[in-house]
């Protein structure tokens, strides 16, 4: 089959593979169907993730048609199009047994274009396949439910939930990629007073308020000070990060009303300045986390009743071939626009995808 | 009366000023029978905490007897003996109906020799006296009841109930001075499995053994090897800081377990760093903040029936005008082993103070 | 001035009584500019409140404008245009610092009509104001803001956060008068899945799908079955019980699907039968209470935003001196289809009244 | 092997059967060394329970040795001694994903004994092994260990945990039997105020003040009145139902204060009446449920600590083959005494049985 492989930074060819097949009576073979690329692909390919050896096929997001299962798998079988969730799940270890399948100790949590080969092929092996893909609706185009397999998760519960977002909050959301507008849109779940979205790119901006974004200002443009007027000078309820630099994550602390919670999404490669001098009177909550994908099947149902915003997010469409296409137009988001780029999928495409996106 | 006046930075007095007199009809006089000195007081005597103006009279716990009380006070009447508490309430403000009263927006919060004249005199005024005092029952005496202004709730709601401590937990507490010796004794409470202490001082982690920590371990003996060897190293489930210094701060970030929770107690003069290079996968959740004393009344109902310690806590006593010594004990706490030094409350003391103990 | 006094069961009547004046330091006194009546006041009426004397003025709802304070009242003073919340608080006692105040031990609770005059008149006297009435934004005009003192924090405390509604939950609202319809249109705050309602009355369950209700049934139509065939069987995650008999609150018991919750919100003058012989096994929650308005700043919040219905549920306008008209009229709601009737309020309308309505 | 065979209404047998084998491959084949019996048993054997067929082997609670694991069982293997949970767990439906394994859709549940052959035999089959058995301590003695398998967690996640028992409350626990006794040992773990224990036998009543109750009241002396008198008449925090008969049911619901909470353990065969019209308006919180055991990792470290009294509810030891004698002893408990018997178990016991005890 054809597959994304990684050989090194800055090296990736979509290439010929052998055709993974079941190792482990728990996985299941998926033809993939659509897959996308994440932020995180990005970072790998630069070499960022040493984890990542040379020779592994990248992605960790796709949906698919299962195509062979191992004699331990009881809830899908041969023909069943199903979600590959970025994060595997052995189901036996203490953090499963939480439902913190992130922190997977027996071989689960994040391995899909990691620790093993990913979703960036034809077919993928997933391990522990009854807790780790999900049966899709019909009526939920691959385009859409692609993105329930990473952003969606991931801003919901590392976000929205780790956040504590309530009715009445003001939630403010630092960094409008994917993430951050994944987070503006399940942070409504929960009837936030005010959602105020902060970024350097105007058009991701434009971007938050289309998903409901009440506010918005220019990361440059003294978003501290908008926060503190719509305020009355205290500060937000809620502050989700989802950026992932030093910088963005200082500024949340400052944005947070004492009382109030930051939860941060973005994915650091550098530590940063907790200012405890100012934050220990200030009974503030900071937390960090992978996402465990525990809320999937909710936000499916959510999506597939038309309750979350989808193709909305989807600017750029490839066929699976296109690989290195799509990873230019994604890799040269600040130019292309770019959000999420989904190749494959069309077969079941039930929208269609506006005009003016490919 | 006679008072402990804060004259700038180094410079205190016990001298003769103006006895305190209602100004408000929420207010209450009171006498003070027993008080005690707060780590925070030496920061403020260094100069370390610039709002305290030259002519605050300091301190902010006390036991006392009500004197007098303005027309509005419902609860209390003259004659009462009561806690007065670190953290005075408005009772009206939000987060005072959230019952956050250390944040409170009326006019209290931390006042109390810290804006406003404070306990170490022979009268304090209290504002807001409803909600700032506690009445106390007889058989609980008065250099045990002290403790109650401060430490415990500090201890309980800033470190365990911050930490969510659970039963047959890991906990460690970095920091075996009062507040985290009060730590170590009030997590005991939620019946975790193992408390681990750490310090640098082997008197003082004496006393957490005593107290009822499980295991310690000097600070500059591989304090983080014992816990990954006591949790087969995954961490511990809940670490509380009780210092205030960026390395110990530091260090509890990279005791806990993911998911576990790091609760800061420590007032802190300077910035620490944060790991998100690391911390941002692991389920994290940090916390900081003031105490608000709403746990005041249980922990005074466990201490009354003798399922705290209190006496065992207090290593020198003192009267009440014996304040420069009081405090030269203190201050030289690595030499003369003070934990908390308690001046005046003799009268009510229904239990013998150890011998060897001031 | 005049007032509506209950005279013993039966027997009102709008007439002539003294004017209260400040009785206590807390005290204000309001003149009522809006007013409406509530179910519970049907039953003083019927004779079903034995603790309601009579020669008390009715009523426990109202918007007015303060125009006297006691000494002791800080946050509003003559002049301020307020909510009268249907709940005094003393804040003090333990239920009051636990924003329970519902339960106040101190005075508080529910008393206005009830143990004290309350507001269906030209003014009343509310007790400790400053815990008991909110200003009102200029905006939100009185027939609207009226329904903020009782049937929205009712349905919305006792209801709704009783029943935990959760995003993506099925919710089953049984009664849909007043506070059922309170409860469908504040369960959406939660963004549950699908909320489905119970009545007798088709004018009442069409009320409902304008209010958001995705499904409804009549009460002699199988609710029951419709909610299985929504749910696979399962049962509802949360029913909300909101018509106060028996056989209402054993069908609730039904429709909940293990691991669910039961929301008691109706006022009941009988027992009912438990099934334990079929819930023992079936992990289910069951809560009743009296609200506290502990919520009714976040409502007034929404409320003021557009983000909750209110006008909506006004179905008839009456001078305030048509006491005996508008009595008529909510007591024969199966007949005048009257959701809830407002008298007085016109003058600070900035909303039309509908056509067709009062 | 030998296995005690129910035959319909009180008829059952000690007799030779097939030994059992792995059908699925998650199951495990166990050597039963010890096993206990349980209060279900006896309704059992009455035939109060009709999905019991004549034919089924008995017995949900045991220790035992595996002997025999299917190719799918990752988490043990023959040689390991387990505790065997009375509770299965598929793992992959929803309910076992949030750990509410007792509500377990997928096959699992409460099947042993019940709607497959159980554990009161010399082997059994136990399906879902992973998730169903639990590796122990070679310190902890199977007489202690078995303890686990039922009444340890189900008094602890139904009561303690249902009943949010938090340090400094008033709990009462009304049955004083196995489940009671559990309960009153595992409140502790949450360091309340004061447990009050309500049961008909003195002897019973005995054991609860040994297990840690601090008051005890005949079931026919007046409890109500003592709850009062130890509350200052407001009722009690947490009230746990361990008996199962209406009665009990119904005066746990006037114990009770206002924001208290019920929590039913009892196994129930009748209605109970619900005193709506006084608790409506109450803010009370009634719970009830089949355990989970998500608890049981826990409650098996802690007891392996001595943190939990196991021993202390043991008080008959049998060989395995005496069930008829263990049976007849157990459901004579008022003239016996008895509390748990165990059968088996002796070759790990590394404690003596106390004196006067079989």
């Amino acid at each position: 089959m054809k597959a994304l492989v990684f050989h090194g930074p800055g090296q990736t060819s979509w290439q010929d593979v052998p055709d993974p097949s079941v190792k482990d009576a728990a996985d299941a073979i998926v033809r993939v169907d659509a897959v996308t690329i994440c932020g995180t692909d990005l970072h790998i390919v630069k070499g960022d993730v040493p984890e990542v050896a040379p020779g592994r096929i990248l992605g960790h997001e796709a949906v698919g048609t299962v195509v062979e299962t191992g004699g331990d798998v009881r809830t899908v079988r041969p023909g069943d199009r199903v979600l590959i969730s970025c994060i595997s799940a052995c189901g036996r270890c203490r953090f499963c047994r939480e439902a913190r399948y992130g922190q997977c100790r027996g071989g689960g949590g994040w391995v899909l274009g990691h620790t093993i080969d990913g979703t960036q092929a034809e077919y993928v092996r997933v391990p522990f396949a009854d807790l780790s893909v999900h049966p899709l609706p019909a009526a939920l185009p691959d385009h859409e439910a692609v993105l329930l397999a990473d952003i969606f998760p991931t801003s919901y519960e590392v976000g929205v939930l780790n956040g504590g977002v309530r009715p009445g909050d003001t939630v403010v959301v630092v960094g409008a990629g994917p993430i951050g507008l994944a987070a503006i849109a399940t942070a409504q779940l929960y009837s936030p007073f005010r959602i105020i979205a902060v970024d350097l790119a105007a058009s991701r901006l434009a971007a938050a308020r289309e998903l409901g974004a009440d506010a918005t200002a220019g990361a440059r443009e003294e978003p501290e000070r908008l926060v503190q007027d719509l305020t009355d000078g205290l500060g937000a309820d809620v502050v989700i990060e989802a950026v992932g630099v030093p910088e963005a994550f200082e500024m949340c602390t400052r944005m947070v009303r004492p009382g109030g919670r930051v939860a941060n999404i973005g994915v650091h490669g550098k530590p940063a300045v907790l200012h405890l001098e100012d934050l220990w009177i200030k009974d503030v909550t900071l937390t960090t986390g992978l996402v465990d994908t525990h809320s999937t099947p909710l936000l499916l149902r959510m999506m597939a009743a038309g309750r979350l915003p989808g193709a909305d997010m989807v600017t750029h469409r490839f066929a699976l071939d296109q690989m290195a296409e799509a990873y230019d137009v994604f890799t040269r988001a600040a130019d292309t626009g770019a959000l999420k780029v989904v190749l494959g999928g069309a077969q079941h495409d039930a929208v269609a995808v506006p005009a003016g996106r490919a």
